[in-house]
């Protein structure tokens, strides 16, 4: 094998080797047919040290190189040559210039006139906007891209803050982040969720709820209604099932047209779902319903009743649906995003297509609890790079049921 | 117990002992509380023989006896007494009024002055309309619904008829409707599918696919690109995930960023996917890519090659998404309807939010095979009322390679 | 078509119709390519009359006619000429005669000497035998026949008693007996099993459990111990997995190696599994721990303490095993069968193995609810014949803290 | 927090870094409360060198830090104390010594008069013998210790070797070890697990395939006989189900009961199961089935004929069973461990029962695929710690049809 021609220095600082990092990095760049050559090396003695590296990377091509140096630059590893950041203007709407940098959902920073600046609004999967100014940095959806946006393009002059997260494991957090599995004492992962909450709510932040369906047919209402009443659920994102099963038991005692109160099925039942939508399509708004006086329980009257915001998301598998689900993706994702700033506790029962949207929106900083009694629905949402959550794959009225127990004990 | 008071008479014609109508009729009094004399049976002799049978329905309260009627109207019991089909104006757009009828996937008549009238576009979950000379009935979704509107109310002048779907079992298709299991031999399943498809294509009717992502992922696009190029699929609906991952992999030999060659992620391979959508968006459309040469292979290529329409729904967890993709869910759930007239048979792989959506768009006269790696999607979707359904439980890469594989023989 | 030559006639009776088993005898008739013609029908006008149905059925060959009387059989349809079951001597030990007759788990008769006798330890896939006095007829299993013994062939003179499982829905068990899902109320579940448990314990019949480690690994532990105290859990069937982690529990505080305390994985904690086997297997037994003084808690203790007893049947998975693990499955079979004379109630928890092997078991008159956090086992379960099976998907510990709780009330 | 006071010191060697071992030690030492202190490393400069460590461990009680020092130990951390192994002698039979040293399934050494000898017949969860001389070593299963064998204790003298998996990624087997997922690119695996079966097959090892039932349920049997024709299967575990379904498909062309020619139920076919076995039975072996005629094709005809040698183990869901399985399970694990020796590949297909087995039995170094349609089979085998498997979740007929076709290429 000739010796690679093409060459650059990268450097990382932190808990580089008890977190995975460093190792991640040389496996990146052995994975991708470079070459690799750790020119220094200050190990942290003791564990609350950071270590220090400083590597050669070498690959036989150009792009080869480059395609390395972008693997390796999302673990943290900064190419040693200072520069501020690139940045191309927008020639057209709702798409970046070509080579537009890419965005994680981790902490990142810009650097701008020789000074790091962290960019805000930090999103996975969207690019970086720069002010006119030139002095502040925030996620840009592809879509809300504007003729004139000034977009970050390459990897100069930017870095990624990884979470360092393997190594400081104080909680169940930590511990429970990698496989998912059902046979876990489920006593403590309520125990610890509830935890969660608590200090979420001590430190006034908010606790966002993404709610499946299964949590009304399960019998889960009056819990999620409790933790609404309680202030342990701030802002509420569903789609239009959970909605209207939530008031087709508040209409009719069933779901789907099935008694909540004997599990079995009801004469007619299966029109209760779409004589509810049409019941709240007459009345104009969930919110009508409520201060008509037509909608008396449940989690979307709680909601009204305590100025709870809700955002519903319409798919196309929605009937009716009710007048307050957004039916366009695109405004109903920005909507959800207006809700994120001040949210400390993201709980996600029973739904994959809503976890994982708002997985996508999410910054990596925010904890967030997945449940699901289906192991494929945890699994999916861990591994499209939410680090921050914790798989617990469990029943949702069974697990509601415990976590309101857990949250009334002093 | 007293002897119920409100008592009715309904009669029912056709194969209904062995098709398991009349026993779900009778069961369904009895699970709703009523009791039944069934005054008179006329058995057919034969398997060929039409049985028709009159049943005295009683309960204790008139609600009750509406709702056991209603439960088992769906099932093709109709009152022996005659009449028209009452109306209601409707009085609000984007709903019916109260008492609306709600329909079912199956064939239904109206009585309008006197005579039986089909109703058309035969879908569940809607109303039937009127036209304006009341010569004319038709399912209208709730949405669709303008003031003015002659909306069915009540059951009276309406019939429905239920498949009589256990009566004759010519192939697979009644067999394999019920239990879900991957336990079945496979190479059986594929030689039914691909003999329903040429049935359909030789009487002239289309095909229509609904395929999820996890068809490139498992590396089958070239398999439906080839069943585009035979003429094999004539109609897609996906969504941006699907559409994505198909250029993505003519732009890049990718999926997700995982080489469909070596089965390996490449350098900087996950951000393919984003790169993708933001090179079409800045061309315009998937058809202006392959009119500029930039797309020349996969799916979405072959499909504006052979003027195959597609339409690609939007959902709130997509990136982008394509120019192409519709983002509300009331604009594409139209623009699917639109293409359904014509179609023979449905090929549903590898998704179950498109599988849904589209199953409660179809006509239950509409043959449709469900391939699925998990088993809970083939039985959510069978349990919907879509009885036509043929659910496989197998993997969608090995799949589709057999079927064209066999659709090649002869 | 010819017409079919080879003719039968049959009849049945019962709640035929609404029992679905008239329309499953037609529908079988014609499925293996039959004809037939109903001679006559005097069908009970009321739900609470017997329907009586008498049927010619015909076939192209003696051999189709045979396959075609032999399936419908099953269902209770008997030949209308009376006969006396015929028998061959056993000319091999462990295996019986050709054309042995196969048992089903319904109650069954055979005609002796012109009486018809119940059949005795009714159980699936058996042969029966008679007794050398020919008065007497009981099911045995294939590995159990001796040279000389006088084993049932043929189907004349046999008849089968199938449930008439539709006709009566007085509890969620008929329900919720057919489809599998998730999205139940859950409290429901809980109080009818309560509610059958309540009801097996008044009559002064068994309650048998059958659980999978999962139970352990969740912390259910101490409620099944409850269970064992308060006299709801009569006999327990399980595996080495099972009783090991209990005993760890109660030894280390952990289940393989998971702290049930803290959720989190102990040092060394993967040995404490294999040093548990190690530990009962230097003592001789789980009694000699219990007597011994050193095994004071947890599932296990409690079932030595109380005299219930348990049957621990071996896999070739298992590491040890505990001594008190029966290794050979054939002893394990017949260990396991001593036990459900006078059983009322089978509880089967987190597990397909053991839930499989005893499902095969129990004659079709036992009650049994099975509860797994797998779809897929529960419907296995159900698709091996055991239509007296209740389904409950959802997760161990929640169900049985539930359970313990509901069983409190009152 | 006081200083802890008990201190050791541990060295390791090889590709630490990139291998994750180090990370893996120094994380472990924190999650167990200890705190450590990097006294010396020399990296390997370049990725070829190997790396060296030394590391001062503390934790606050003796229990503590042996609890570090024993979890650490299976990562390759040797204390830097030389000693020899101790032993302690036998005093019960079918039971270890208390404080057996637990081995794992990598390779290990003892230190035996100064020297490092590997330990023998390596497998996971066993204890460590000594010969009477105390020259070798070996592993010894629970049930097989005998009164006077010399059993190692503690952790003293011995070493690990884990696998230093994640340094060179030649081919799939390392790419795909970790995340389990039904969205790969099937031709490349099925590509990568015929390279490995020619690669074993040309080195001169054998193949060893374990397969459950569905592979005769799918139709796969077929393609299963064509690999022991063509020499690429050499020694096959099984269960009383699969070889029972492969001759009820010899005898009557369906698998429990199911035509696998037309994917059918067939008259009476749920009791060709059970004849079979008795017609296998009467017969005394599948051998004499094969040699008397009366058995003529199928999986175990191929395997009687080619010599190729079967172990089928019994399991209390077993009907029947056949006269060549082993009920007893301890047997039937000893029988399993006589065929590992010169085994270099194993192939795992549609089974849990089996595949965990057999994975608990075989050493580290032995390369595994296992296919499951069911992800969480796969799952379930990869974390009892068998990270030399490959997980492929995947349908099991076409699998083998197009594993069987590209073996056949070139």
């Amino acid at each position: 094998m000739s010796k690679p021609a093409f060459v650059e220095r990268v450097e990382m600082t932190g808990h580089i080797v008890d977190s995975l990092l460093l190792p991640k990095v040389l496996d990146a760049i052995l994975s991708l047919g470079g070459r690799y050559h750790v020119e220094e090396l200050r190990l942290g003695e003791k564990q609350d040290d950071p270590t220090y590296v400083r590597i050669e990377v070498r690959a036989e091509t150009a792009e080869a190189l480059d395609g390395i140096l972008g693997e390796i630059h999302a673990h943290g590893a900064v190419t040693t040559q200072a520069a501020d950041c690139s940045f191309l203007i927008a020639d057209v709407d709702g798409a970046f210039p070509d080579g537009f940098y890419c965005s994680t959902n981790f902490r990142t920073q810009v650097r701008l006139a020789g000074e790091w600046v962290d960019v805000e609004d930090q999103e996975m999967d969207c690019g970086i906007a720069l002010d006119p100014e030139g002095h502040a940095a925030r996620c840009l959806p592809m879509t809300s891209v504007r003729i004139g946006d000034r977009v970050v393009v390459g990897r100069a002059g930017l870095r990624v803050f990884p979470p360092e997260s393997e190594i400081r494991k104080h909680d169940l957090f930590e511990f429970m982040a990698s496989p998912v599995s059902s046979e876990r004492p489920k006593a403590v992962s309520v125990r610890e969720v509830a935890s969660a909450m608590r200090r979420t709510k001590a430190a006034g932040e908010k606790i966002l709820a993404v709610l499946g369906p299964a949590v009304v047919h399960t019998g889960g209402s009056e819990f999620v209604a409790k933790l609404v009443r309680t202030g342990y659920l701030n802002v509420l994102f569903a789609g239009n099932a959970l909605a209207t099963h939530d008031i087709e038991q508040a209409f009719y005692g069933t779901s789907l047209g099935v008694s909540l109160e004997h599990g079995l099925p009801t004469a007619e039942g299966h029109e209760h779902h779409l004589r509810t939508i049409n019941s709240i399509r007459r009345l104009g708004s969930i919110r009508a319903a409520v201060e008509s006086g037509r909608l008396t329980s449940g989690i979307m009257f709680e909601c009204v009743k305590r100025d709870v915001p809700f955002v519903l998301c319409g798919s196309i598998r929605d009937d009716g649906p009710l007048p307050d689900v957004i039916t366009d993706a695109l405004v109903a994702q920005a909507e959800m995003r207006k809700h994120i700033p001040g949210t400390g506790f993201c709980l996600m029962v029973a739904t994959t297509l809503h976890s994982i949207a708002v997985g996508n929106l999410l910054p990596g900083s925010i904890r967030v609890a997945c449940v699901d009694i289906n192991p494929a629905t945890v699994t999916k949402l861990m591994d499209r790079g939410s680090t921050q959550t914790v798989g617990i794959v469990s029943d949702a009225e069974p697990f509601l049921r415990a976590l309101v127990a857990e949250l009334e004990r002093i």
